[in-house]
């Protein structure tokens, strides 16, 4: 069993519960000594949360993780199959993916998007290749396209913090100077498409995530009016996946802020960090009682705790 | 309760004694199995023995350490507060503090001065504002002012080789390439003021430390004459306090050489390490049987083992 | 006790034996809990195989290891005697060296060649530094010259799946764009000259190893004649020893394929990865049932367990 995507979870809404209820059980015992089990969290880009949130959550579970920063401590790979390897590539996935199978009993991968080769990204070549030539279990700690522990992260929180049985989650689209992905904002649009949320995604036109992904959500590309009566909101950036990878607005009309947030029904505000305050989001709305992203990323280790105990517990 | 530097600590003396009796029940009864704890060490810079002993002390007492170089891991840090964040800082201090305080029970930070900013690195901006956003013990691993880690284990060496009640002990500058920090040197006046030293400091002119750090200290331009009857020599160099990470001098008269250690009490020779051979100390002087570096080296597992248990054990 | 090279070992028939009882008893019984002991390893070079299997060994034996990639994380060393240290290293090798022995238990030292000072090379400098200075045992994690991690695992693998009693075993040459060490090959002679192999060792003319390492070897300059009626082919590419450093021929025509594999007595494929497919070796043939690479890299987990139980187990 691997951990790609929402694909892989029988039944999403039972994993949140199951999380919270695993979080309270790792509180009240305390982490586990020793399984005998060893995890290698794999790293082709930075992190911060994935990486500590995924080391904590091993150790309480009593699996020892180690840390490899490919790129800094590894050789290159390469991905393509039928290669003469007499460029800069070193070693084929085939290789290091079987070597990895035979050392641990899980595997953690984390690949981003190009955002320069659209069909690449969107086919999780680099991520694939792991699924595909892995014999032990693979989770995805952010791929090209998709990044489901901080979606299971993020629905848990919601959970935790809604008042009503069927809250209004909008996700909106907020200005940022650098190219950023769709990884976050495509995930979280299959979990909440599987929650009873009233679930409605807001953007500047250009900013249409893939329709594969839209199912569940309603699309309404005027923000105010999607803030209206919201419980939550969740902010994050994205580049144009239409015109694959590029930035065709840096609007800070998009901006998250007090204003916005007063049209709400009292909604709690989300990103997964890291955040560009005043940027994304005003000093003033994260740093409001409303503001849960610490909730939140905490709760990347309650994810983490389950899929690991689902996969090698 | 954080370890920040010797305000921290009620009993300076007392510590000397407790980090010796707990090093010989580690001897004795070998590191403990487990406490549930972990612990995060967080590198802006370079380290050996910060870090590896850090790690080896966490084993120690049963804590679980993680390893986090964050400009190579993971994203660039703001620490400015009101900042639009539209250039090359990625997250602010206040998120990730408040994300690592989350997931773990204490964090070490090391973060060097920039030696261009005094006011910046003598009001401590960068550690005091993970002090501030962590709601965890944080522990100096060097700061832009102080490393009291060091200090402790400086402190607990000369305890260990002291062979009169009160040593004359000689904190000597010497020369050096690069400009280097004042932390060691300030951290040393604070500890060594506190204990029971005839304490003496020798620089040349222009290399006078903030005088905040100096109560408790006599300062004596002449090397020769601090150097007489000296029972510990100290050595460091440090970049100018006034004309502030300038190097004044790269005088090789300042240099510890044989002739110089004749004229002390059959002194005993310490330096923090790393050292500069034939630079800041003769090949002869650093590897006689007075050189007790190694030793000292090996106390900062000592040290660091006693901090972790006050803060965490 | 240390692990330099085939040197340290009594009785390297009788190692392959126990590695491989070894194995099957952790199998059995799974991963130490805990033995207190704990291991630094030490790197200036990329690895993954090396890296995760100490790793993983050490955890398999309840030793805790501590990775430190000097070169990112650490401080520049120097490695001559008496140099006035005023260039760009920071720390001589004795400090290093002293520092390390008193904080673990054991050492593991990765530090390729430089493949420009034969000299340098050939008598280990680097690595031989560590030895002369640590006062704990050290493990080549591959040297200048040696790879012995590498060549035990190899021995296990041959002995595993070895079907006669005297197999003919044959280092052939391959082709790379890039210059390459010849530790592994060297290591490789050293040990299968000590097994009861017909051992044949096949390159074109001008990359003969040195002289020393060839005892036991039998030199064979048509590759197709040395394949034929062999039981191992172990591929593999090395830089010049007489023109050091030098590459003398990239000729594809070295290529391992399945041609040449006819030749042979049905022969297993063995090298040490990273491999350069369709440079080294075909997709056809490394892809191929008789391709035993991917147990041959699990064996390093096999040699690792071994060498860290007779060191410091």
């Amino acid at each position: 069993m691997n951990f790609c995507s929402i694909n892989d979870v029988d039944n999403p809404q039972g994993w949140v519960d199951e999380a919270l209820a695993l979080k309270k059980e790792i509180e009240t015992y305390g982490p586990k000594v020793y399984t005998g089990k060893s995890i290698c969290l794999l790293f082709f880009n930075p992190s911060l949360r994935t990486r500590l949130s995924m080391q904590k959550a091993s150790f309480n579970l009593g699996i020892q993780s180690f840390i490899f920063n490919l790129n800094q401590e590894g050789w290159q790979l390469e991905f393509e199959d039928g290669t003469v390897m007499n460029g800069y590539t070193s070693e084929h996935i085939k290789e290091a993916a079987g070597v990895l199978s035979s050392y641990f009993d899980a595997i953690g991968v984390r690949s981003f998007a190009s955002l320069s080769n659209k069909e690449e990204d969107y086919t999780e070549k680099v991520f694939n290749q792991f699924v595909k030539h892995c014999s032990i279990p693979v989770i995805n700690m952010e791929s090209a396209t998709l990044h489901p522990l901080q979606s299971l992260a993020d629905m848990i929180t919601i959970k935790e913090f809604a008042q009503v049985k069927k809250p209004k989650v909008v996700l909106s689209w907020a200005p940022h100077p650098k190219a950023l992905p769709q990884a976050v904002a495509n995930s979280f649009l299959q979990w909440a498409g599987q929650m009873d949320y009233d679930f409605v995604v807001t953007h500047p036109e250009g900013y249409e995530l893939a329709p594969e992904f839209m199912q569940g959500a309603r699309l309404e590309y005027d923000q105010k009016k999607a803030f209206e009566g919201a419980d939550f909101i969740y902010a994050k950036n994205w580049s144009s996946y239409e015109e694959y990878g590029q930035i065709l607005s840096q609007d800070k009309k998009w901006m998250i802020d007090k204003v916005k947030m007063n049209l709400t029904n009292n909604a709690k505000f989300m990103h997964c960090l890291p955040v560009r305050r005043n940027v994304i989001v005003t000093d003033e709305v994260i740093d409001s009682e409303n503001s849960i992203v610490m909730q939140q990323a905490a709760h990347r280790v309650t994810s983490a705790n389950l899929v690991l105990r689902k996969l090698i517990g």
